[in-house]
């Protein structure tokens, strides 16, 4: 049942932007409520390892998606900002999505890229430690990109690492530019969530499906949401877990003033979710799997008219394909965000927005 | 009896040209009928996906093969002409031979590449949809070259692409960039098979061993031999297959001029053919395997004394290396001419000829 | 007992120099001879490939030194040398530290890579002949850094092949530009072996930790090591086989006026000797096997205060992590000094050096 490929018709139109199936909200959206960067707090960046998004508050994650913003929209080529920087892309875990997405921003921004796409070719399969590795990039790269299995490795790699390390992923701990990401498309879609103030009536209602407790996507979305109190109202957390915040989440989410709920009735809540978190898998105690049926969404699920729906991919029976096309579907505005937010991270770290965006627009 | 590395004698000389073993005809051949190239036609791949060989007519062909000739010929550097560009390689089936053509290409002409060199570390191993995969792309690359051992990848990929996919070998499908280089291989050797006409009792006899039904560089090149029916007298399939042609190609062959014939004697008709088209692998109905020695080639074979042997590579037992210093081996400058081929696709996808070759050069 | 991302401590400071931990000896001090850079030395690499340590005098490693100084010290640079070349890295038997030095190094100097990781990945594994994927490079590339678990592979290779070749460790023959980082690393802190004269009861004694005959990275150090005999006073090789040297190696040592012992004893030895070569893994007639115990080295070990050591890294049991933060840890600073000597060799094979370093350092 395939098609020959002379029979299929591809009409590729370079004159469409990019990311244009769901839900695409204007990146100019970010820059409408003031369109100056401001230096001093993406200055904070430079030389900075990226492990967590506890590091991030909300004027970091407010500038960032600014200066976001500004590539994407390619106002101010940044195509030689880094020519003369190394990436190292470290994917001890194999992962192609967030490995290729490295790359492509680090070569957006000019610079180059070495890359372990398999952990089976390196030393690290023969039980080289991964302080020595770390070591190893100081000589070769001058920041390198890490994803591996175990939560520890970011700690034992930094050990000797004397270039700024950023986090792709350690086991179930963290995912921090995943989560910057994530809020990139949110803002876009609603900058008053960082940039202005809600009526109380309106706030935000957040649903994350998941235990942000063990898994790195969801824990590092949720740190980030909780930056934004003034104008989200409640946050569900939905899943079968007894304890999905574990302790370390459970204390962040405390200290909040934000309402953090739990069900495991998803599809009761909808009605009150306008976004809504979803990953491929779940933990349960004894390991991952695939969600059921009722933490399942398609286009006949009773979402709000105007509910967004965020996804990290890849995906599985979760979210459904029939989504795609709805305005829901702010997972493929997200994935396409991510690229831009990556520079935008590069270039703070290295301390090359100044290169790139105009004196005029800078504070 | 191994040697070792010190006493391996090595001379290195660049400036004898690249692909200097076997028939290596000049690439200023294809120029000598009319150097100017005809934009009207290479403008028809502007942001088109290549997807089969069936796209081409022979003003394309033509017009690639030129341009190949300028950039083969170092004329006219395209050192820069995407720089601005992203390539992404996606070998879902590995294949280290075309995924470092297409990237040596890229780099040629100044662009950027991504790769996937193994299915393994991808998505598509958990089960990720190609249709997601290739809604990935759009954000990463500017471009994106699929290997993948099922006919139905390139279709599936396409369905959310929105910048032009090349085929680079979908199953028992295709493989179009394959057949552009054993063209354009042909055409400087014989250039009048495109751009001339030649006497009725000279006109050329190819040999196919292999079954364009169900391999894909076989069918691809068959298709492109079928544009020039003026210039070519008869094709004969080689095959232990009843039906080596299959429906598709069946009526393609049917529609077409040119005698058509199917053999199982190729040791005795090697006096009648002056084009021998080889692969490494047979398909006999149930399943792939290596030749038997009646369509093996050697030294000793008794071919014409000018017939030339095309053969995709890798190769095995089929064709042996004692050809390879005679003036029957195109194939190493088959191989070689894939990257300039190559490069010239890409600069007539991405609108950048213009920007490469001198205006008093195009039409 | 994994620490979370948001509860490490990292602080990258770009501005201490790379490979700071241990022995770091000032790339200045080989250039305190006489900074002039002999281009008739030089030259002599001119499309050259690298297959063996003994292709190297102590002219050409004193001129590479010397350039790896300059471009390590950053005062010239060559962000462009290489713009229009293409390094194929051929990684038949995977490598991640040698691969992604070679790349690092190649793109330091303005060069792309192409590159093979993975064996699985290539038609090697199909059974393609070295032979022609040397062929294949020829059109891919200017140049191809070649690892492969076969001592025979380099001489197939480079059969058809006519851009230069560099050996990137052959099974148990060769790894010359391991040699050349190791001894880059040893002239860095003592320049006056190789560029001055040392009193004879401070001449250095070295210790090799393995079998020349049948170890690369031994057999190519030690070969360079034979280069000089003013300033070397012995050289024991650590073993406990009956015969480490081999016949190759024993002829090239008994022509050489250093003195050469065996012993088994290190720890009793270590009060001697000033250099102590180390390696991963022993070859042991039968098969490898890591290292004894008695063979080990850690902080508590009897060394001389000023003893270096020397180790290509990765690194078992037979190195303690104890001896990083001390002066005879000169192995890190071997390894980030690898990155400099490659680039240097890249220049002086493709005739850039001219290009890079002004022309009064050039004679």
């Amino acid at each position: 049942m395939s098609t020959p490929a002379s029979q299929v018709v591809h009409l590729a139109d370079p004159e469409r932007a990019r990311g244009r199936i769901g839900n695409c909200p204007n990146p100019e959206s970010v820059l409408q409520y003031g369109p100056q960067l401001r230096m001093d707090v993406l200055d904070r960046l430079r030389t900075s390892s990226i492990l967590s998004a506890a590091q991030f508050d909300k004027d970091l994650l407010c500038e960032l998606s600014k200066l976001a913003a500004y590539l994407q929209l390619r106002k101010y080529p940044a195509s030689k900002a880094l020519e003369d920087k190394i990436m190292a892309a470290a994917f001890f875990e194999p992962s192609t999505r967030t490995r290729l997405s490295f790359e492509s921003a680090m070569l957006s921004v000019g610079g180059n890229t070495i890359s372990v796409a398999d952990a089976k070719t390196t030393g690290v399969a023969k039980g080289e430690s991964l302080r020595d590795i770390g070591q190893m990039f100081n000589s070769y790269a001058d920041i390198v990109v890490v994803r591996h299995t175990e939560q520890s490795a970011v700690a034992e790699m930094t050990e000797y690492l004397r270039i700024p390390l950023i986090n792709g992923g350690n086991g179930s701990d963290e995912h921090p530019t995943q989560a910057l990401a994530d809020w990139y498309a949110l803002l876009k879609w609603r900058p008053e969530i960082a940039f202005g103030s809600i009526p109380e009536k309106f706030r935000i209602n957040i649903g994350i499906i998941g235990t942000p407790g063990n898994m790195r996507t969801v824990k590092s979305f949720l740190t980030l949401a909780l930056l934004f109190p003034e104008n989200i109202n409640h946050i569900t957390i939905f899943s079968e877990m007894a304890d999905p915040l574990g302790d370390e989440m459970r204390k962040l989410c405390d200290a909040s003033p934000i309402g953090i709920n739990f069900s495991r009735d998803l599809q009761g809540s909808l009605e009150y979710l306008d976004v809504i978190y979803m990953n491929a898998i779940a933990f349960l105690g004894d390991g991952y799997r695939f969600f059921d049926e009722e933490f399942q969404l398609n286009a006949q699920s009773k979402l709000k008219h105007d509910t967004v729906i965020l996804h990290p991919l890849a995906r599985g029976s979760e979210l459904s394909v029939d989504l795609d096309t709805t305005v829901h579907n702010l997972y493929f505005n997200q994935a396409d965000g991510a690229v831009w937010m990556r520079q935008a991270l590069l270039l703070a770290i290295f301390d090359r927005v100044r290169n790139t965006i105009p004196d005029n627009l800078l504070i």
